[in-house]
């Protein structure tokens, strides 16, 4: 009999209310000979507030022992800005290797768009995740003073080009459009964007059904508004792709709705899956939340393992659900979670 | 009797055409008493082609001796990526000391936009343009190999954050709404983040009737098209307002319609006006490019030199123009400017 043994992270505001929608949701689309363990982690304010710890070398420990991570979210005012981005979030990714930041971008029938017009979108975005801005590098001299001098240094390397490049073409060679996009601003940054521009052209080469096409980040904003419908899969650098993911949510159904993987395909570390939206303080407890974001991310975990008939239930399951949203009254976290679990299960 | 002494750079691909309308248009907007002398300059691809220059030492001691710059837009396909933006454009910024790159955004009324429901949208984004991530700073090393590692930094003084930050509270308090908006990414980049967030904060509490909020880059761009109307001032980073100054356009009409100001508030240096779309090089020599954003820039000219009621007749003439042309025929780059120089003569 098989097993998943999952790490589960709520973390803070609506992070709680979330992930056990998404639980609910997993365990009902799991097949009977799939023995579901989960063990539950406290990461956020609360912990750090209490013993000053973020994310210690026995939690990571702890971490690998899992086949997967669910993450609800992380983060809360009463913390400076980033301690547990840094201290948290982005060390786990770092300390995991989470290169392919995973972030697919789906307008499902029914789903209100701030688009005119209803345009077809469905494309993802393959986020590198372990190097560019999000290194950490830099630093400030004359602190605090009128002389102050902050540096932030993105580093990017052949090798963690290379490997992400690549990811991004196999994955647009699987899909029926089989077009490649990368993203950069190589006019203006142009030691990092010479080598991803040379990397992917290099890469291109062996993947002569993928047809490819270069977009500066800025342009990139405004195609996605304008032709979302010419993107199938998009390859970008980490801040980039934080950007343009946050706007590719926006225009294709909202952050209630995006997905997310942090994945480490050589397996050497259990990849996290999380919805893209924070903690939302303000609307914490009310049960107000919308829990599809995680329930999509439990889907794309259940393909990363290997899952993929569940995934596409679950998939199916929040289409159907969310086409029918219109006409219906708002439904709490919970209840949305019932739905789609009935859905499942069905 | 006044003077106004401009230095005119057409440049490449539509540059050409949409700065001869620009000048029209000034031309007729001008009272008498103003004598316009232009002198034109040949920067861009054909002189990098024929003597490799991009811009010399003699041709900023030239530009010095100007009340101002018109530019059209520098770029072509002929020229590798980052030789003109680095060499070009970027080297006169930084030369000139442009630190306010200045970026209205207003849907006008009639005007298309890619958004549902004909959103507010009336805000100006105050760009940082001589720091950050433009600064060139970075490099290689081990280049073209498997083990090439390739830097950017991010360069970020409390003298450059100050000066524009100063600027954009000015301006804000000088609009009717008053509201002024940070816009970064302190979560993650911290070094510079909280230079910007706490130079903000300070400068903030000599503008008691200013409101002030701080949005990370990522959540402005959904902002940008679910509650554009939510903003009045923005300030922020250069490549960040690269960005979102794009997605701004394309929300508020296009980047047919967006106009930009390299501004030098000392007046040490000339200023620089250029539309913020590229030189097309598609459609260039078509008499199809829209003049509107060149003639746009041309106000923002007007006004950085204090001819402030020329500016305003400017600003009304595309008003009334934008207005009309759904229910007219498509018109050439010619008509356009013609129909505005017959307006703001009128
Ligand atoms: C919270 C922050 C560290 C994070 C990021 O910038 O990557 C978030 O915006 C995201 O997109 O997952
Ligand atoms: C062409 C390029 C150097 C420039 C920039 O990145 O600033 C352009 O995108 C702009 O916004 O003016």
């Amino acid at each position: 009999s098989r097993s998943l043994n999952l790490a589960v992270i709520p973390g803070d505001g609506i992070g709680q209310e979330v992930v056990a929608e998404g639980l609910k949701v997993l365990s009902a689309v799991l097949p009977q000979d799939v023995k579901l363990e989960t063990k539950e982690y406290d990461f956020g304010a609360k912990r750090y507030h209490a013993t000053g710890e973020t994310l210690t070398d026995a939690d990571l420990d702890a971490l690998k022992q899992h086949d997967a991570i669910l993450l609800g979210a992380i983060g809360d005012p009463s913390v400076p800005s980033g301690v547990l981005e840094r201290g948290f979030l982005l060390k786990l990714r770092f300390a995991f290797d989470h290169h392919v930041n995973l972030r697919p971008s789906k307008l499902l029938p029914g789903v209100a768009t701030p688009l005119a017009g209803q345009p077809e979108i469905d494309f993802v975005v393959v986020r590198e995740g372990t190097e560019g801005p999000y290194t950490g590098n830099g630093g400030t001299i004359r602190t605090g003073t009128p002389h102050e001098v902050a540096t932030e240094v993105s580093v990017n390397t052949a090798f963690g080009v290379e490997r992400v490049v690549r990811d991004a073409f196999a994955r647009a060679q699987a899909r029926p459009r089989q077009k490649l996009t990368l993203v950069h601003k190589n006019n203006v940054l142009t030691f990092a964007g010479h080598l991803w521009t040379n990397i992917f052209n290099k890469v291109a080469a062996e993947y002569p059904e993928v047809a490819t096409e270069y977009i500066h980040v800025d342009a990139a904003t405004i195609y996605l508004v304008t032709q979302p419908e010419r993107f199938d899969v998009i390859v970008t650098d980490n801040l980039f792709g934080d950007i343009i993911t946050d706007l590719a949510a926006a225009v294709s159904g909202g952050i209630g709705v995006a997905a997310s993987g942090n994945i480490n395909p050589s397996g050497a570390f259990p990849s996290m899956f999380e919805p893209v939206h924070g903690s939302a303080p303000d609307i914490a407890g009310l049960g107000k939340a919308d829990p599809t974001a995680t329930v999509l991310s439990v889907a794309l975990l259940l393909r990363h393992l290997g899952h993929d008939a569940e995934a596409a239930r679950i998939e199916d399951a929040v289409s159907a659900d969310l086409a029918e949203r219109g006409a219906k009254p708002a439904r709490s976290t919970s209840e949305i979670g019932d739905a789609l679990s009935v859905r499942v299960a069905g």
